[in-house]
């Protein structure tokens, strides 16, 4: 038997301890929200104030009517401070249907569920086994950034993963850009530069990839968001992936090619530590 | 206040009468399912078995376990046969979470969510006012051609169809093949022919749009699926487009192009029309 990353322990929806969503939640039609995935350490949340700005603006773009931002952030901290170490997942639906089909009446309240999974941060291997995908992913100018919850292929590159037998797979988009991995987002380091494909066509905005940025930048590394291509990912000289439950997580195998955890990528990893480690003070605001 | 459309006055989970979901299902989480629109009247089904095998088919796609379809399908049969005319909407999900993330174990037990809204089938105006949509859909070749629950790209189109103040877009795809409506498939009439866009990258692959290609060749009518752009849009003799409650919908204006329902058009109605009456027998075997 496979061993399974645990179901959360703890599940709040509106605020309240319920293991209840309406059948009308346009959650379930049609994907129709948003969520955020926020690890916590110590009972404190990980760069909380950089998630909830991000889901903020989902909700701008796609014009999510999100009243209960206060709510949300109480119900996620309280969650937070029930267990050592873990991840507090946060979805936010546009709501319960008003009317039948597509459209949004705009006049839908949005709907909170918040999912804490105790769980070691640090669980995985030093080094991932990475692939190349099979899936390519397709180009929506209108939802490229957002961490949405139309995630079917996040799901089958997963499955692809799954029965390869990697630790993560990176992902080209249908007109062939490199855009991130199933469940994080992609490094490259080119002649000592990071570079990390910019995600106005498809992908996720990940947090810990603009917390990488930030603090490369900050520490006066050179590092860009640039359109990149199979021949950028096959030059790379390092690799690294990266997410909110991770952190920074060195490629030691792209397919057949073996990579060293160079230089950039330990010095990142360095700029990092601190942060993630963080259990006393929001790291949002490092 | 504008008119809405009313929302279901019967929804069953899994076969019974209820008002709740898991908030653990992957339905919610990542769009993970599947779901079919199927009009009744006379509270008989149509095309019942084509929707109940495009389920199937979609279901071997996704690898979803679809071991209640028999219930399914007495579920939907139960809810059209209170009411005289509308539609029933299936949606399938993967079912609850068995772990934390993407990837599905294998061991997930479909949810099956019957909802039943009366409404008129002939509802629209006689011809429709159409524009192309700002709206580009992303090209996913592991996606197309399913009607699958990830769907903010139709929320966002008919967002936009409804600013417009408009009966419903049509969507090009990213690199430029036209796709499809919002809610809806699309037929060109040139040189006599019935063209619709092929469904290899992008699309749903509508039982309405199946059901004219059959009909349409069995009269001996030209049809065939091929990829088509913006001059082929442009030249079209005669526009319609399809879908499980309307039928089959004429084109009346395309932006500031005026279009007439020409005899390809009517001929295809006419084809139709019985199959699209009929309440005795399912119309699936006519």
């Amino acid at each position: 038997v496979s061993r399974l990353p645990a179901l959360p322990d703890l599940i709040l929806v509106n605020g309240r301890e319920a293991q209840a969503v309406s059948p009308l939640d346009r959650g379930i039609h049609f994907g129709d929200g948003l969520f955020e995935t926020i690890a916590f350490l110590g009972g404190r949340l990980r760069f909380l104030d950089l998630h909830l700005e991000r889901l903020v603006a989902g909700c701008e773009r796609l014009a999510i009517n999100l009243d209960g931002l206060e709510s949300l952030r109480g119900e996620a901290e309280r969650a937070a401070s029930g267990a050592r170490e873990g991840v507090v997942k946060v979805i936010l639906t546009r709501g319960e249907a008003v009317a039948r089909g597509y459209a949004p009446s705009g006049r839908e309240t949005a709907t909170r569920i918040v999912l804490r999974s105790p769980c070691i941060l640090a669980e995985p291997a030093p080094a991932a086994r990475v692939g190349v995908a099979e899936l390519r992913l397709g180009e929506s100018a209108a939802l490229a950034g957002l961490k949405h919850l139309n995630r079917l292929e996040q799901v089958l590159g997963q499955r692809e993963r799954t029965a390869r037998g990697l630790d993560e797979l990176v992902h080209f988009s249908s007109s062939g850009r490199l855009v991130s991995g199933s469940l994080s987002n992609v490094f490259l380091v080119a002649y000592g530069r990071l570079r990390t494909p910019q995600l106005d066509l498809c992908g996720v905005s990940g947090i810990m990839r603009s917390v990488v940025l930030r603090e490369a930048r900050r520490a006066g590394l050179a590092a860009e968001e640039c359109e990149l291509t199979q021949a950028d990912l096959d030059s790379a000289e390092e690799i690294f992936v990266t997410n909110a439950r991770i952190g920074v997580w060195p490629v030691a195998a792209l397919d057949a090619r073996r990579l060293d955890i160079g230089p950039v990528t330990q010095r990142v990893q360095a700029l990092l530590e601190p942060l993630l480690s963080m259990t006393r003070d929001d790291a949002g605001h490092a």
